[in-house]
């Protein structure tokens, strides 16, 4: 299932984004059936997930309103947003893996959803952006094995891991330049595990105004999704909705060589495949 | 006055600190008045707060229970702990100011409140702590000016940022080694604004299983509260429970020649003139 946050009847309510027959995209309001809980509710309930798979399995697409007939808040909440960085090889200048995953947490006044444009602050003035995979916890993870580890990912989605870079470089820690209000859009829909499937061969590319910059492949990751989840759960109990971001791959050479930062009209779009496009616009 | 949270009845309830005839400190249940939100609604309302301050006027303390047959909860709970490194003069190893205040996150899974024990879990071989004043928001702040920031703050309490430096250290970030289940003890009580004033020449201590390994002032720190809330303002939008936790001064010589990794039956007391004294047993 695609599971999507609708902001639509004075606030925000799970739903599921269905194909109709014409090929466009459908929702299904699903805020009847989760007591007005949000999609990570959904994912850490497993009769409440079976009630709504069967709901979607039940329902006519083609009776159903337009996904761009609705506005779309964050797929979920994450309580906690643990990012990686130099998680793509090709990100680090020495071509040995890192020993450990490198992690920094960005703060939830971050999260926007696919449909919000991102301010560019008269205080952030070097904004860049990171196109991501995104791991969404969907059943609570306390120093969980690797191999158990898949088990406890409610699904993925895209992030723009969006960041200043003056900030992020006054100090040694980037926690500033990392958690800008707005700097984290989400989305545009979570896929469930079970649709999503293996992560791996995955092409993931970002354009920016229709120029791709970044282009890589899932592959390329070092430390991948069980292995962060069994990591990260040895010290942080991880819960519902929590997001794992799981690093951006380098910008391809020419990319880097001209990139600027962010200006205001600057439209930003990450891909990947089988998750969708996430698409923001910086204002 | 002095808010606390109070754990019983099934569940965490706001509550003020009031001292009876005898010396003794008691506790005036407040949940009746605050509709079961905690501390940080209370901090945000203009209105409540006039009203509990009345109430707490008016209560004849020499009839409360007392403290000491309660069990408290962490004051406030946080979305947001934003944490200070080298923020105290004599930590650094130069001896010029920093140009920017050096921060970093540690997620909302580290708090507990004054009456927790830590556990020193398996995975965490390294285990330190930090004693500090924790600054707690009481009215949202986005941009703020430092002449303005000092309206924002609805207190102060006291915030052991506990640590494993074998996590902290693996990486340059040191989320992991700062964000590990339980390691934030806050309290034990939150000193509302204008009964604390301003935070000027007081001493600041931390024994560890009695014996004194940090002896300094506030008097020492590099960047103070106004200047830390109007500068995180900047770029996050810091709401009503908020913590921004000021940083820890060097140990003494002496104990940091001495220092080892916490064990198990290891006691920490933080101790600052005017907020009282933050005791930890790790377990």
């Amino acid at each position: 299932m695609r599971l999507v946050t609708l902001r639509q009847h004075g606030g925000d309510r799970p739903g599921a984004v269905l194909r109709a027959s014409d090929g466009t995209d459908r929702v299904l309001d699903l805020a009847d059936r989760t007591g007005g809980r949000g999609v990570e509710a959904l994912l850490s309930d497993d009769r409440l997930l079976t009630e709504v798979r069967a709901l979607v399995s039940a329902a006519d697409p083609d009776g159903l309103p337009g996904l761009d007939s609705v506005r779309l808040g964050p797929p979920v909440r994450p309580g906690k947003i643990l990012c990686l960085g130099y998680n793509y090889r090709g990100h680090l200048e020495t071509s040995d893996d890192p020993d450990h995953p490198n992690v920094f947490v960005k703060t939830p006044n971050v999260i926007c959803g696919p449909d919000d444009p991102v301010t560019l602050w008269p205080t952030t003035p070097d904004v860049d952006y990171e196109g991501e995979i995104a791991v969404v916890i969907g059943r609570w993870a306390h120093r969980v094995s690797e191999a158990d580890a898949l088990g406890h990912v409610g699904g993925y989605t895209l992030f723009n891991d969006v960041s200043d870079r003056d900030w992020q470089s006054r100090t040694n820690q980037w926690a500033l330049g990392k958690s800008v209000d707005g700097f984290g859009p989400l989305g545009p829909w979570l896929v469930t595990s079970d649709e999503c499937g293996d992560l791996r061969g995955r092409s993931v590319e970002v354009e920016r105004n229709g120029e791709v910059t970044v282009r890589s492949t899932t592959d390329a990751m070092v430390f991948g999704v069980a292995f962060l989840v069994h990591y990260l759960s040895q010290v942080i109990t991880l819960e519902p909705g929590d997001v794992i971001s799981t690093g951006t791959p380098a910008r391809t050479g020419p990319a880097q060589a001209a990139h600027r930062s962010l200006t205001s009209g600057d439209v930003v779009t990450v891909r990947v495949t089988g998750l969708g496009a996430l698409t923001t616009t910086f204002i």
